[in-house]
């Protein structure tokens, strides 16, 4: 018997539903090839559109959780002989080496930077210059480690060389600013479940002309026919060319989530997500925590925090699930156990959200030992009073 | 305004959801990490087992369509250097083969076989034991032709050379028998949406250990990050590992979906899928229409019929949307004018929906300018009253 428990996702993704999409998640299914559901299809995609910023013709959702439109970022463009150029500073930067590592015959070349700041862009760029890579890929928003990536001067570099400029904003399309063809970005990726609120299933793509040219110049095939942005493109097109059954009503889904967003206004919603990790962290920093990245470059849509010493985080994380039914995460990688990650993404950022996790907090980490040097509700406070 | 038709779906896919699946939908939302979630991904797992006739550990939902289940089928098996046999007689073993050919440096062999007969397993056979492929790929039910592919000698003929046999149950899993391991199947993959009637989103699919082992042996990585089954199989095993944010209300209506079947007997309900199909035959047989697929091999799941000379099957198709809110396809590929397919799936599979299939084509077919030989209705109830 299903009897999921209600928990308060400030986990970064997924993040809750707003009852409106939910509503939508039990629409009439109809068929994928059915002209209502075709209809859904081209408004989601001009949707998409407004919450990227772009005017590119290509841009759909993936039948696919982020990771696979971080695949498929990386398979369209990249062919044998060819070159990438990765900004690694993190758990997700370092799943695109790894993707592109699994490609026949494709140099992959890794520009590192320290977890909790972004990777320099004076190395991106001089990489890029240097190697002349088919694509640079970097991570928007750092999920693993809270930062976020400056594009100063990467954009002009990929011109100059021919690249194309792959970002991958999972954690932050809907919550950060990212306007996709302000920044020159080429093939931009995200996932539905975290600041779009939309169930976990899609990863919302965008594909520049420019991009799609390099790609139809390959000389061998994409070697992926599922992820093939070619295919998926002409099904989003008016011809609807069949290529795979859509997940209809997790398409009616992020319908509905998206225009939430142009109901609310882009802007108006970047401004909240600051506004409550502002809030959010200021109550850690209350409290006498630690926060993970470095201030100058925090994103807002993840904020990570460093247990205090001596302190499970693992205990910690579960108690919040069992007594507060409130899901925030563990660190990942070498982070997995001493730090905390906490979203403020789409429909979870509110304000008794965040009051809640910092009251949370403040009494379970005093039952473990730890004393507060304040009260992390109280600054939070403040910051909304402002 | 998301306002979608409620539309009664019998084409083959996706079918109508059962309530207690819609249900599921709105359960809840937790994290993928969530211990609630992890149950459940277990509980699902031990379901499909049953579905799939199956001791197989590795028996898991991929977050693809049917299709991504077809090419996970392929690139974890084959590397550059191998061989496969696909036995083509329609568009989807056809798929088979063209993402087969996208794989860097892998012979594909193709043995074609007439649309709407199976291929012959003796052809099938002879091209094992002369190619000695690393896979031998079939459809089980090809979604095309409305043909049923039987498994004579295909087993037998793998284990001789050390090939695998996979298997596309896309259109049959849960409506037409197929003991996976009675059979020797290898890897076997489905769609969510068709006789399971959960939404369409997932791709149930199970590795033999022998095929896990094929996989471990490999000298190069599996090319597809996204698509890679030992990933997979790490998160749904009791470790799980992170790899993707899992579709998680998709996964809760699959469970749902699964939980009916099991409740309605896995032989009942293919018993059920064989009755409304020789129902529906005998009512377009009796209207005068005729039958695409070879008599001796039709499966239940999906019909195949012509439409009459001087017919638009696009206009009677649109009518029957239109005016009756009843879905039923076009033919694929060649027959893309002048077929249609009836699907018998899942909860669409009902004596109603038959009988509102027949009485609204006997409307339709008559304002077209066909005259009826006989009561397509008529026929179907004797059927059932037999």
């Amino acid at each position: 018997m299903l009897r999921p428990p209600q928990r308060i996702l400030m986990a970064p993704g997924p993040s809750n539903l707003h009852p409106r999409v939910i509503q939508a998640l039990i629409a009439p299914l109809t068929g994928h090839k059915d002209p209502y559901f075709l209809g859904i299809l081209e408004e989601t995609a001009a949707l998409l559109r407004q919450v990227f910023e772009t005017r590119n013709r290509a841009t759909f959702a993936l039948p696919t959780s982020g990771g696979g439109g971080m695949e498929a970022a990386l398979v369209n463009p990249l062919e044998p002989g060819d070159t990438i150029v990765v900004g690694d500073a993190g758990f997700f930067a370092h799943r695109m080496v790894e993707i592109a590592q699994r490609l026949h015959n494709v140099e992959v070349v890794v520009v590192c930077g320290k977890w909790g700041s972004p990777v320099d862009n004076t190395e991106l760029v001089e990489a890029v210059r240097k190697h002349r890579p088919k694509v640079l890929g970097v991570v928007h928003g750092e999920t693993s480690s809270g930062a976020e990536q400056p594009f100063d001067g990467l954009s002009d570099a990929c011109r100059e060389t021919g690249a194309l400029l792959v970002v991958d904003a999972v954690a932050t399309l809907g919550g950060v600013r990212l306007p996709v063809d302000e920044l020159g970005i080429d093939i931009c990726y995200s996932g539905s479940q975290k600041c779009l609120s939309a169930p976990p299933g899609l990863a919302p793509v965008t594909v520049s002309d420019r991009a799609l040219q390099a790609i139809a110049r390959r000389r061998t095939p994409v070697p992926s026919w599922y992820l093939d942005l070619g295919l998926h493109a002409r099904l989003w097109a008016a011809e609807h060319i069949y290529h795979h059954t859509s997940p209809v009503l997790n398409i009616f889904a992020l319908y509905e989530a998206l225009s939430l967003i142009v109901e609310e206004g882009l802007q108006r919603r970047l401004e909240r997500h600051c506004l409550h990790a502002a809030a959010l962290r200021a109550g850690l920093e209350a409290l006498g925590l630690e926060l993970f990245a470095h201030p100058a470059h925090r994103v807002p849509s993840v904020t990570t925090v460093l247990a205090p010493a001596g302190i499970s985080s693992t205990a910690v994380k579960a108690a919040l699930l069992q007594e507060f039914n409130l899901e925030i995460a563990a660190g990942l990688g070498e982070y997995a156990d001493g730090m905390w990650r906490i979203g403020i993404m789409g429909h979870s950022a509110q304000q008794a959200n965040v009051i809640l996790v910092l009251s949370a907090l403040e009494q379970i980490l005093q039952r473990q030992g730890f004393q507060p040097r304040g009260s992390g509700a109280a600054a939070a406070e403040a910051v909304y009073r402002d």
